[in-house]
């Protein structure tokens, strides 16, 4: 995760030293001298980034239904009409918070080397687990799922970003006019291990070693990707 | 479903009519005449399973945190009371309208024939298809996953009945010291594909024909609950 400019972080550079005191930023603070363009650019992105980090927290603790503008822009120690003027709507907020949340994700798989379908489903599988074992990159999208199962416009910007996002970059490893579908069905297989092992956390699932859980994981998420379709089902 | 006890239904064997005007039911509406005891066992029953109906409906609209027992027995045309006399917390309502949710899945499982785990992966995916393709019963198990992913009593009680129901009815099909955590792995695969086709509504995988999904699925589910477990992952 990028620590999106929490309090107390070391300044950017640019920036002639910390943030200021964490007083309410609307309008930005003005410091002792006379203010550069680059310093208040700077402090308008240290806003920018603890609203995002705040909404980030409060849509996790809260989802998306309960969230409020008002307690974004509290945790942030900004003024409301700040979160507005940066992002917009909340559903806006939502978007921008879960396109930072899905940042390593993002920049995981677009890491894979192309052209080798044959290990891409040992190296999805180790990389989704690797992000949701990490309690740091967990949270955010357990809020994400929570948000997305119980509000339609969650589950609208969900679908739009990892449709556009994720799985669009999985299928472009794939042949077949059927990629998407494949994508979709191995990627099944993922968020319902995370949900089994992280959510309703049944065992023995829950407390399966990571390491193992990819063994077993690996081969259906090929077969689901590159695997030749089932004939039939056999009739019992 | 059972279709349990909506009023207008049809009167029970044993009950001289249909259930009274839908009057408050605490205490049980007396009909004229002498009430016989059967019929006040009969009322009581109806009342009862009105709760449930009430209940369901609750929880799916509202979710485990904003359900109230006072709303649950607004519907049922009952006094709060008689909410508690039949079934006690909030907590233990939730329970017994998931048992509900579950009967058909319990026994659909229970009446696989036994003895046939190789074809087990394609009866229990079309099994499960079949549940979530029905509106009717696919709306409890909705509301159950939007309860248990955002509360911890929900989902501790989820993971209670599937775990002792359904992943125990699966289990008993199979060998090996794993078979627990297999069944969990195969339910994980179909899982996910409820949340991401149902949930999420992701294209094209919402859209697919139910045949079609079912002959995608059930090569990983029966490799989960019978297949080899996977070598050592390639290094990529």
């Amino acid at each position: 995760m990028s620590g999106a400019g929490h309090p107390g972080e070391p300044g950017r550079p640019g920036e002639p030293g910390r943030p200021g005191p964490a007083g309410r930023t609307a309008p930005p603070v003005r410091r002792r001298g006379r203010p550069t363009s680059a310093a208040r650019a700077a402090a308008g992105e240290a806003a920018r980034d603890r609203i995002l980090a705040s909404a980030r927290t409060e849509f996790a603790e809260r989802g998306y239904d309960r969230a409020s503008i008002r307690a974004i822009a509290r945790g942030a120690d900004v003024d409301p009409a700040l979160v507005h003027h940066y992002f917009g709507t909340k559903e806006q907020v939502f978007e921008a918070a879960v396109e930072v949340s899905f940042a390593p994700a993002r920049e995981g798989l677009r890491a894979l080397p192309p052209h080798t379908p044959g290990t891409l489903g040992g190296r999805i599988t180790r990389f989704f687990l690797g992000v949701w074992e990490n309690p740091v990159t967990r949270e955010p999208l357990l809020a994400l799922v929570r948000s997305a199962v119980n509000n339609e416009t969650a589950a609208r910007i969900l679908r739009a970003q990892v449709t556009r996002e994720l799985m669009a970059t999985v299928a472009r490893e794939l042949d077949g006019p059927d990629r998407e579908l494949r994508v979709e069905l191995a990627a099944a297989q993922l968020v319902g291990t995370a949900i089994l092992r992280y959510v309703i956390k049944a065992e023995p699932l829950a407390s399966l070693d990571a390491g193992e859980l990819a063994v077993r994981l690996a081969p259906t998420v090929q077969h689901q990707l590159t695997g030749p379709v089932g004939e039939r089902l056999r009739e019992g």
